[in-house]
């Protein structure tokens, strides 16, 4: 088994941009990306790779194997599948809620795929048993794509219930629920800049 | 074991106004709360309490227990925890993806209380199996501080993980949530008034 994770530091999560600058915004999704790559290890995944369109901020990255594809994020990603010789789990980046209990739980699914799901419709992970039979398409309602995906091509598949890894911090409210639920650098990061607003209905940031 | 579901159907969710007229947010609240009743009578839950303060929209109930006290929302569950005589499931009326298996699971919690949380620091359910010695405090940030009355009174609780109970539908985005992952009349409601609108963030809605 390997893991992917799509990363692109550069102009990274421009809907963050109301709460946070852009140097910001590269530095959070710094802290993002090595807590994924911390889980997926104490999951005890041994082969990590990071996919990105840019070696940039990945300069320094000694614990998962930088990969550079310049082709947008589908081309890439099926790209992998097509060489992978193993079960491939795909992870977004920007999951800090995902411990190393939902990757174990994730990986172990008796289906042939097991999808779960991220916030507005949306694809968080993707564990792909045999991924030379399986294509991606991420972008807009992916998660329902990825669903007929599997169905069209005769595997079966699983969908993972997880609130904390289906949230993928891509909003200003997603911060929100990384400071109720979250841990880590992470969540420190943000706990510096932002505390909750506690009114009648869902909780709201405010700026420190 | 019985379960308590707070509504009101006057003026339901005013978040929603954006996008649906006051008329059509009572038909949808209601629509919501008869799939509660049902996932919880197919989990097994035979006494079913609709605690209220009014009797507007619960004329014709008679798949539940109508019970109306005018007092505020804590108020009015903490006299119910304190009279129940046997473990309470609270559950929020707005939930059309909780499924009897989530229920089922929920109430087979090992720990004292099970807390699941939703979207933006709320609490979508509550089991508590010692009523008497819990208080509840919703509004604000209450998923954190059910777990520290929880903690507070001597008391365990598990978190119960689950992307679909979390969802609570208040803002239209979450009617997105309805759309991908939903089925039954609240999601049929909501299917003839909006599509979902592709992009290349998350899926949002627009009227049909």
């Amino acid at each position: 088994m390997r893991a992917v994770i799509p990363y692109k530091k550069s102009g990274a999560k421009s809907r963050l941009s109301p709460v946070l600058s852009l140097e910001e915004r590269e530095e959070f999704v710094e802290l993002m990306l090595n807590q994924v790559i911390d889980s997926l290890k104490e999951a005890g995944i041994e082969k990590i790779d990071v996919l990105s369109p840019s070696a940039y901020g990945l300069e320094g990255m000694t614990k998962a194997r930088v990969l550079l594809d310049e082709k947008d994020l589908n081309e890439a990603l099926n790209r992998y599948l097509e060489e992978a010789e193993e079960p491939v789990l795909i992870v977004m980046a920007d999951l800090p809620l995902l411990s190393p209990d939902h990757i174990k739980g994730i990986t172990s699914t008796k289906k042939d795929i097991c999808i779960v799901p991220g916030k507005g419709g949306g694809t968080n992970a993707l564990f792909i048993k045999n991924p030379s039979r399986y294509r991606v398409k991420y972008y807009g309602s992916s998660f329902l794509t990825h669903c007929s995906i599997a169905t069209d091509s005769g595997q079966n598949y699983e969908i993972y219930d997880s609130f904390l890894a289906g949230t993928d911090i891509d909003e200003p409210e997603d911060l929100v629920e990384l400071l109720v639920h979250g841990k880590g650098t992470a969540k420190d990061y943000i706990n510096r800049k932002f505390k909750l607003e506690v009114s009648r209905g869902r909780v709201g940031l405010v700026p420190l």
